[in-house]
C-alpha cells in the first residue's frame, strides 16, 4: 500500500494531537484513503515531557533541521507558530521537495504570498486548514465546496478568546476586565492577551479568508483592526435591549464593478441581530459565514482551537495530500482557491469609504439642549437615526446616550463624531461600534 | 487549457441553475481551476420553455440517450430525479466511460451501492454533494474535512419543507394543517407532501450520511422514520415552555465495540434545547451537525434546496472532477468517504434497542388517581421523569398532560405506553416525541 511519510516540527499542544491521531487512527485513515500515513519523525526542544503517546517506531529529534533534511520524509508538519524560524523551516522543506501542512495563521497571513508560488513551482502542496477556524473545515468549504460562486461576503467569529469573554460579559453581567481574568484563569486567554483581544489574530485569519474568497493577494497589514477592550457591560445590555448581540467579527466584502475592484476588510466588535444564526455562536466556539451569488448564506461552526480539533484539521490536510501521493498533487484545488497565476493585486478599500450602520455611546452632561446639539450634527452629516435611548443618570450627574444609525460611510461618521466630541456638554470619547444587518 | 465537457440531463429548476452557472461563471471557474468546464449539450422533454439563458453553442436534445452516447461528453449531470430512468441513465453513462454528478438522493440512497462499485471499476467518479443539504458542502466536510475522525454522531435538519412548517407553527401559533397550506401556497411544499412531511426525504439523506460517516453500506430501508403530521400547536408551545424546540431530525450514531458493530438510524420530530445552535435553524434552512472524536461538534448551515443553491453544489462536484481530469481521478477522496473495498455490512440497531429521552403527551379524564396510575406504570418500567406538566382542562372536560422522561430504550417505552393507553381514563393515543440533549 502506498505510504506517505510525515515529519512533525513541534510537539506542543497541537503537535501532540496530530501525533495522537496519526498513531491511534492509523487503521481508520487507511480504510478511508486506501493508502497509509506514517509518522516517521518528530522534533521538539523538550523531548522528556510525557505526552501520553507511545512513540515506538517514531524518530524523536531535538533539532528540526534533521527532519527538513531527511530522505525518508515526504511531508513536513509545521506546528512551531510565529514568523521565524517557522518561515525558514517551511521554505527549506519546500526547497527539499517536501509537502507542508501548517496551523500557523501568522505565517500564512504574512508570508503566504512568497510560500505558495514556491510550492507551486516545486509541484508541492501547502495545507493550512487549521490556520483558520481550528477544526472547522472552512478553508475546504470556501476553496472547493463554494468554488462555483462569486463570494459576496465573509463574516467570521474567528477568535475563541474574544467570543468567550463577550459571552461571559453577557451571561454574567461582567465588565471586560473581569471576564478577561476569568478567561485567563481557565486558560482561554494568555497572560498577555493583546494578540487575541485587540483583534490581531482575527485579522490574520480574515486576511487569508479574503484572499481565498476574492482571488487577491494576502493583505494582512491593510485590515482595519479594533479589539473588544473598550466594550462595557452597559454596551452589552443596551445593545441586547435593542435586539442585537456584540460579536468580534472579521468582515470581508468585494466591491467589484466594471471600473473598479476593491476589497473591504475589517475586524471590530459588531452588532448582529439576536435572531441571527451567527449571534448564537457562544463561548469559545468559532463560526464562519460565507455567502455566494448562487449558494446564498452558508455557515460553518465548531471549535476554533484546542489540541484535538486543531489536530483534526491538520490531519485532514495530510490525508488530502496523501490521496494524491505520490503523483497527481497538482489535481487538488489550488491552496488559495485560485490558480496562482490568476491571483492578482486588488486594492483594499480605504476604511473612510466603507459603509456601515453604527452604534454610538456618549456620556453627556444632564442639561437642556444636549441631545438637540448632538442630533443636529448628525443631521448636518445626513446621518439618520434608527434608535436613540437616554439611560438613567449616573452618580456623576452625567447621562449615557446610545444611538443606532442607518448607513453612512466611515469618513462621514468620523467627521461627525469629531464635532460631537468637541461639544462642551459631551464628556469622554464617543464609543463607536458597527452593525451588520445582513448576516444570516 | 484542458477542458472537461459536460452533458446535462434535465433542464428543470436545478438543471437550469447548473446551466446558468456553467455559462455565466465560465471565467471565474477557469481562474479557480486553471482548466475549462464547457456545457456541450443538454437534454429535456420541454425545450421550448424560455429559461432566460443564452444557449448559443450548446446542443439541445429532446432525447437523453443522445447525451449518454455522445463522444464529446466527459461528464453527465443527472437532474431528472426519482429511481427510473435516472438509474439506467447513470449506469449507461458509467458504462460509456463518463463521470456522473447527480442531485438525486433517492437514487443514491436506493442504488448507490450498485453504482459506486461500477464507477470505481471504470476509474470514474460519482459526485452527489447536492443530494444532501442542497447548497451546503456537507458531503465534502464529512468525507474530507473530518476524515481524521471516528464520527460519533450526525444530526441533520435535512428537509426545508418540514423546517418551514415547524417554524411557521411556532412563530404564528398555527396548527400543522394550516402551516402546511401556507407552505404549499408559497411553493415550499408539493400538492402531495407525503414524501417530505412523513420524513422519507430526510431518511434518504440520512441513510447516505450514515454510510459515509461509518463506512457501511447504505440502508435506507432500515431507517426508522416518522414525520411531523401529528405535532400540534400545543406541543410546540408546551415544549417551548420547558426549554425545547421541535425539529425534524435525521439522527445517526455508531455503536461499535469489540464484540458488536451496529448503527442507529432514525428520523423523527425531536426536542432540542432552545439554546442549541441547531435549534436556531429556522424557515427552510437546513443544517447538518457532525461530531467526531477529535474535532468535537461541528455544524454546516445553508439552503437545502432551490435552483441556485443546489446548482452551486452540483457545479462544485463538476469542478472537483475537472481538477483531476483527464487523469488522476482516483486521487480524489472516495465518494462515500471510505475506499469501496473497506465499506462493510454493518447491521442497523433495532429501534427497540435505541436509547432516548422522551416527551409524552396524553389526554386524560379529569378524575382523581389518573396521574398516579400513569406514573406508576412508568415507575414499573423504571422510567424516571424529568418534568410533568398538567395543562388547563379542555372544553371536553379532558386534561392534557405532558411529560419529559430520562433515558430508556424504545422497547421499554413502547411497552409502558401500551399499558398507559389501556387505562380507562386515558383518551386517544399517546403522542411520543424524542429528545436529544447532546446536540450543540
Amino acid at each position: 500500500m502506498t505510504e506517505l511519510r510525515v515529519g512533525l516540527l513541534g510537539l506542543g499542544t497541537i503537535g501532540t494531537g496530530v501525533a495522537r491521531i496519526l498513531i491511534e487512527q492509523k487503521e481508520l485513515i487507511s480504510r478511508r484513503l486506501g493508502k497509509q500515513v506514517r509518522l516517521v519523525a518528530a522534533a521538539d526542544k523538550f523531548l522528556d515531557r510525557d505526552r501520553g503517546i507511545d512513540f515506538t517506531g517514531v524518530r524523536l529529534c531535538s533539532d528540526a533541521t534533521e527532519i527538513l533534511a531527511a530522505d525518508d520524509i515526504d511531508l513536513v508538519v509545521e506546528l512551531i507558530g510565529g514568523y521565524e524560524p517557522a518561515r525558514t523551516f517551511v521554505q527549506t522543506a519546500l526547497e527539499n521537495g517536501k509537502h507542508v501542512v501548517t496551523a500557523n495563521k501568522a505565517l500564512i497571513a504574512k508570508h503566504g504570498d512568497e510560500l505558495f508560488p514556491l510550492a507551486a513551482a516545486n509541484g508541492l502542496q501547502i495545507g493550512f486548514e487549521a490556520a483558520v477556524g481550528g477544526g472547522i473545515p472552512c478553508m475546504k468549504a470556501l476553496r472547493e465546496g463554494l468554488a462555483a460562486n462569486a463570494i459576496e461576503s465573509v463574516y467570521g467569529i474567528l477568535n475563541g478568546t474574544c467570543n468567550f469573554i463577550l459571552t461571559k460579559m453577557e451571561h454574567e453581567g461582567l465588565d471586560y476586565s473581569e471576564a478577561l481574568s476569568q478567561a485567563q484563569a481557565l486558560g482561554y486567554a494568555e497572560a498577555n492577551p493583546t494578540f487575541d483581544v485587540e483583534g490581531i489574530d482575527t485579522a490574520h485569519k480574515l486576511s487569508i479568508l479574503a484572499a481565498m474568497a476574492f482571488g487577491s493577494k494576502i493583505k494582512f497589514d491593510e485590515v482595519y483592526t479594533e479589539g473588544i477592550s473598550k466594550i462595557t457591560a452597559a454596551d452589552i445590555s443596551a445593545t441586547h435591549e435593542m435586539g442585537y448581540r456584540i460579536k468580534l467579527l472579521g468582515i470581508a466584502k468585494p466591491h467589484f464593478d466594471d471600473k473598479n475592484e476593491q476589497v473591504e476588510m475589517r475586524v471590530h466588535p459588531t452588532l448582529v441581530p439576536l435572531t441571527s444564526q451567527i449571534a448564537q455562536v457562544s463561548d469559545s466556539y468559532n463560526a464562519v459565514q460565507i455567502s455566494g451569488d448562487f449558494v446564498e448564506h452558508t455557515m460553518y461552526f465548531g471549535r476554533g482551537a484546542g489540541e484535538r480539533p486543531t489536530a483534526s484539521a491538520v490531519v485532514a490536510d495530510i490525508m488530502d495530500i496523501t490521496s494524491g501521493f505520490p503523483d497527481g498533487i497538482a489535481h487538488l484545488a489550488p491552496p488559495m482557491g485560485f490558480v496562482e497565476s490568476s491571483r492578482r493585486e486588488i486594492p483594499t478599500m480605504p476604511m473612510a469609504d466603507v459603509v456601515c450602520e453604527y452604534y454610538l455611546r456618549l456620556m453627556v452632561k444632564d442639561q437642556p439642549g444636549v441631545i438637540a446639539a448632538v442630533t443636529s450634527i448628525l443631521a448636518d452629516h445626513r446621518i439618520s437615526l434608527e434608535a436613540l435611548v437616554q439611560k438613567e443618570r449616573h452618580a456623576s450627574n452625567n447621562v449615557p446616550i446610545v444611538m443606532l444609525t442607518h448607513e453612512t460611510n466611515e469618513g462621514n461618521m468620523q467627521a461627525a463624531i469629531s464635532r460631537i466630541t468637541g461639544l462642551a456638554a459631551v464628556e469622554d470619547d464617543v464609543l463607536i461600534l458597527r452593525k451588520e444587518s445582513a448576516v444570516a
